[in-house]
């Protein structure tokens, strides 16, 4: 392999002679020898290059050379384009602060600058990765920026899309479905009957308060570090500098970002990401509810409830032929297994930060980042593989809500709790019907029983 | 034990003859014979009995008898002072609906009311456990009802005054210590200056936030599932019942709370109630990090950091004499701990809900409840027993502080990050000061290391 | 309220005169204003009372004086046997290391010894405290050291024998109900046909792993660390304390105790602990799969697939009258979920110890015990109330059975798989049964059909 | 793109015309659209050939035509060996059972024997991916024995070796530094002295319990569920298979598989995957106990504690030049972190099987085999890159000694504790040496004081 020697403050050392990354990237490839599948989520690294690309423009206006500053600027945006990507071999598990990726981009977006400026890939002259893309800056504020920018950016770009898909859909067979009447359950036993349209427009609720509580985390997810630098003082950064990078991420991003009040607790704490995963659990949680009820109501097809068909997408067993299988359900719950454990690797980063400097960044970022990915990509396709081929069983939903023993309840206010509940005692014991139970027991006139029992008035409307 | 009998619709069952509760409260005792120490917290008890008070007086309105109304309104009140405590020797431990506690409640305050009415403690006349305490109601809606008041009660009662005297406390030190310059800490290695105050600021937005955060969820705290009786539907809830109730429970709590939009997924699902555990779970996040770094800065006091001199509320070893330890931090931080794992309890019970109902409503109701407490106790307990007395020592910081070689970051805008880093490596390796290695590298002259390091204008103002 | 006086290193402090605890003591039930319900664990109590029993012994052979050294063994004989459990009003919530815990202990067994000599309850003279109850040990080895005691003792009389009970339980019904051909489910669609039998061995297997598993962590859990003193040294003890303690522990528990080889790690560390909590969490995994399972095979009666018959141990709802809920099921899969939760909790405090002490002891303790003893309390309760009581409803198996289509599952080996498919597909969209299905396509013959599809040739034997 | 048809019970599809696998494969690719990153571990694909070369071997003694067989066993080969990586393209997020990797790995070994033995890359004939492939077989089982083999594989080959690495590097600091007395830390407070090869011995002995509690789940993970087939009764397994298999796979493995003694058990839970979670767990604990004392202890390089000088790798921050900072330990602790939270994904996915079924197997086996991977590399890189460069300073360590308050401890048996505590306390508030304390308080003469308080000889020996 062809190499060209690159230095840091260690020394010097070889990098791939057609890498744009220097000294301090190569060595966090060899320090750090996890494999390509714990690479930094590439999200991060577009935020930092759009921290980058944001910053060379305010530190022009405080010094920083117009040609230097736009080659940085250009450079940058290769990077935010996803043009660069392959020159971002670092992995997560690399020093707690995220400086070796924020170098990573510094030395990407400094070699490629000096590539353009000077025909020479790499090195240093005559943009430093340093001094003049890290200017005014420090990991211990970019990075943290780039966390923030980069789950914003996902929450925006990702998430609330997939949950308003799949909001819509549930929302919409909570209206095409309102009128079949159907047997609840309790406990996972029989109870009183509502509509598969009211069972629907619970899931559609959950959802629809997921959207509010993403929502309520944002003001704080678009509050940034930048401008802290190195301990939360700002030292070394320009008057202004905190509130010109946020505008102008702000610009590049469409999204409403503002500078931190308090930078300290910025760098030393992730609390607003904690509190972003704790809302990802939320909505792991909800989603498992949803996924659940439908693989229990889609369960059979022959000796379960069998009250949904479930679009068959691929053959289900090796084994067993014919069969077809929940798959998307068991996706999606999975999917939220992998949230809520995310949430608790957050959690654990979360608490153990030091002083001036919470130093499980990557973790943290890295966790939040695939959370949101797996919860939209898995919300998208079980709205589309599963809940848009639903369909209801008709028929086998009015079998079930002919049998039920808990239309006796309508029965209470009539003739009184106790006394109602003889009749379904006699009825499951003799296997008889309610109304033949009541009859039998003398609790209930023929006439009074029918105009009281009828499920479509139990549907509280 | 002298005993009296009472009945349900399994049989008769012998009650201690001075209880107030009935048939199912007794089977309830023997069927889950779990510990005092696993009672159902006190909290959930009273808001079951507000609930039912607000339920009789909407009621009366409905239909119910005016006698048996005020009686049932009085017999709650009782219970919400809290003169019948004794009188829910339930657990935790029992059906997932809550509904041997929905019934403890309902046939005490029955049996407070026939006391009263008839001179009979106990029984179901003139006033009925079911037809009339509980009229209108399921379990399956009052119990999350009640846990949502029981949560509310506590968030406006407990945690967020104990949270505004944290923050008051540390926003107090924010102020009184920003004259106090020391050295920063990041990666636990010396980093550039701030001051005392400044990092105690960091403390106080960090508390700040989490107020925030309480805040955001209380909008869907104070939505209570009251009139979706057992499945959703209202059925058997005269028309009105829930926000009747609701606005009810507003007048008796001061707390504004509204019937939710949805019954289906209250009675369903719990997700604000794992979201507000989340939420507990950053607040648990922030206080690890506030007093881990406290314990940090204290400790010593010779061989430490000793930054901090902490009072001594005991003394600190069985063994070691004159030891003094930072309790109240190791307090926070265990309970800290606790009230992760409680969170993860409510998520792991969050996701398990089944078609119509949850049935893990007893063990998220106690798990929110007594995190709230924890961290309510715990924070007031912090505050007083160890922020307020806490003092600098101002001898200490400033030999640290004139230690430092991270000072050197001033000099990197004047002279280049390379050239910077070569001086500090230099002093470092000789054990010099920085300005005899900067002169000796000649790398800097004098005058001007004397003009930029300078810790007080390192400061970010 | 009368009072004494009573002093520490830090001063004098009053004590309700009826106490027989101490001054450290006192100072702690006023620096951890928590509630009755957060008291520690009395497994830990009487665990340290234990261990001072134990050391009272080995110390009389190391010159602490015979009648001091008897009086500490009779008054700590009097707190193991649960006679003064009202003298120990601390909470969880104190300091990390529970030395006020231990000091409780040693206040009040020094304070009942010198009652008993000397007429006067409390004090220092002639037993005092720290010199002779507390003698060759610190905190940081003697709490450990109760708790490793404690969760050993609970182990072996509270879990196991509740495991063992649940075995059997499991175990007769797969024997009796070997002859029961049932429909298998995967995925929750039907699948090939098992006996119930089987079905309960597999819940009978788990239980078996879970108390291998338990037997497994036992050596290290009988590891103790007494002897290390303050930091793991064993500053103070004199030679030989540390396996005395320990043979003496093991004569007064029956539990083979031995010395930890390295006490470093276990002042510092708590591994043990978060690797039995691991193991409670293994069992509450293994609990949380059999009661969903019965609750799901129990579901109905009529509505769901009603496989089982639970007993019917309390009324079901308070509103609907006559319905039978799997309330033993929810008890026992809510208990699964808070032990999950204090694993939790145990490893957040397990993994932060400074240096020599990891000072979240209280916090471990206190969850492991709790865990046990839901765990423990829940499966016996679990065994006694549902399944002592379990029926399986022959009809409706031998319906269902006779329903399903996996059956053709038999037909691959002879036919192929892609035919056998295409025979399920077709009876699933026709309405039809296997054979007419098979037939109808002309993929099989009625005689090969006949000799092949019998669910009681597809059982595995 | 060229492409061929291949075809599955639910109808026709395109391939890529190079690739090996068929429909099921390629179905599944396009109904589960996560990226790359998301792949299955490649350990599980690799673990699926060698059930399937097992197989193979086993199905020829029960029928399968010998040329078939062998040319299965040689295409299974050749995936073990990594050759055909790239066939593999499924994600974690498919069918719960892992079906559709069972049928990559049936469809890409059928696929490359087909080539071999008819030119024909892919298709059925002559092998058949169900009929001769996964002859015997079900994912149900095939899937889960190859979670054990992956798992069982990387602990031998990756877990243990690492662990032993690390475990001899801290043992051997032990050794070496056991002539350095240095101050003990308790609450990180001052304590009495130990030496740092005391403080390493602590560390090496949770090491050595962790590879005993690695050691103590192998029986178990070694007992493999294939022979159960679909539902676990083995309905299509030859007789011996199960057996057959677990042997040949200890052939192919060198590591003692058996055929696990209730298939029925094995399906429908992975309880000792949860188990080895929760060790894993155990062992992320102890490594941050490790990682975070290595980086307290060498905190600085002026204002910390200073006793340890940790190795340069990288230089330490883009704004403070010359800083450098524990990355390893950052590394690590990070590592643990996600562990945590992989066992918390792992938990939840482990208690939420549903009758013959445990439907989260990938979440399960990806998760079980990325910590594995993640602990090892960490483990071996903070050896390398940590521990084996790590110096103790002399210098710092015995000034720090020196100071020492707590040296007191050593006059509690000679003067009493309470004495004591006054020296100690004297001490502190006149800034006295403890020496000068006890002759200005007259509680002891210096002769004594001399021969007691030798930190030398407080070490327990």
């Amino acid at each position: 392999m062809n190499t060209r020697t690159e230095t840091d403050s260690i020394g010097a050392i070889e990098v791939p002679a057609d890498a744009y990354w220097g000294a301090q990237t190569q060595r966090s490839v060899e320090n750090f020898p996890f494999g390509a599948e714990e690479r930094m989520p590439i999200g991060i690294v577009h935020a930092l290059a759009l921290v980058k690309q944001a910053a060379a423009r305010v530190n022009r206006s405080h010094g920083l050379d117009a040609k230097l500053a736009e080659a940085i600027d250009a450079a940058a945006a290769e990077v935010v384009a996803g043009k660069l990507d392959d020159q971002f071999p670092l992995v997560i598990w690399q020093t707690g602060s995220g400086t070796q990726s924020n170098m990573n981009a510094n030395e990407v977006i400094a070699g490629r600058a000096n590539e353009v400026l000077s025909g020479q890939r790499g090195g240093k002259t005559p943009v430093h990765p340093n001094d003049h893309v890290n200017q005014g800056q420090s990991s211990n504020d970019s990075f943290p920026t780039a966390m923030h920018v980069a789950a914003a950016r996902a929450v925006a770009d990702q998430l609330l899309p997939a949950l308003a898909t799949l909001h819509a859909s549930l929302d919409g067979h909570a209206r095409d479905w309102d009128d079949i009447v159907k047997i609840g359950r309790t406990h996972l036993q029989d109870a009183t009957p509502l509509t598969l349209g009211q069972e629907f427009s619970g899931y559609a609720a959950q959802v629809a308060a997921c959207i509010e509580r993403v929502e309520a985390v944002r003001p704080r997810l678009h509050q940034l570090a930048q401008g802290g630098t190195a301990v939360g003082t700002g030292l070394n950064a320009a008057p202004g500098f905190a509130e010109g990078v946020a505008a102008e991420l702000g610009r590049l991003t469409g999204l409403p970002f503002v500078s931190a009040p308090n930078k300290f607790a910025e760098l030393a704490a992730h609390d607003t990401l904690v509190e972003l995963a704790g809302v990802l659990t939320v909505v792991a949680v909800a989603f498992t509810k949803i996924a659940n009820d439908i693989r229990l109501l889609g369960s059979g097809p022959r000796c379960g409830l069998g009250e949904l068909d479930l679009p068959a997408n691929e053959p289900g067993s090796s084994i067993m032929p014919g069969k077809v299988n929940p798959t998307q359900c068991e996706m999606l719950t999975m999917v939220a297994a992998q949230v809520i454990g995310n949430g608790q690797a957050v959690t654990v980063g979360g608490l153990q930060g030091h002083m001036e400097l919470n130093v499980f960044k990557p973790l943290i970022g890295a966790n939040v980042l695939r959370s949101i990915a797996l919860l939209s990509i898995g919300a998208e396709s079980f709205t589309e593989r599963t809940l848009a081929g639903l369909k209801p069983n008709r028929a086998r939903i009015t079998e079930l809500l002919g049998r039920s023993l808990m239309l006796v309840t309508a029965l209470a206010p009539e003739i009184g709790y106790d006394n109602a509940a003889k009749i379904a005692k006699h009825a499951h014991l003799e296997g008889l019907t309610l109304k033949e139970a009541g009859l039998a027991l003398g609790l209930i006139d023929a006439e009074t029983f029918d105009r009281v029992v009828r499920p479509e008035a139990m549907l509280g409307r």
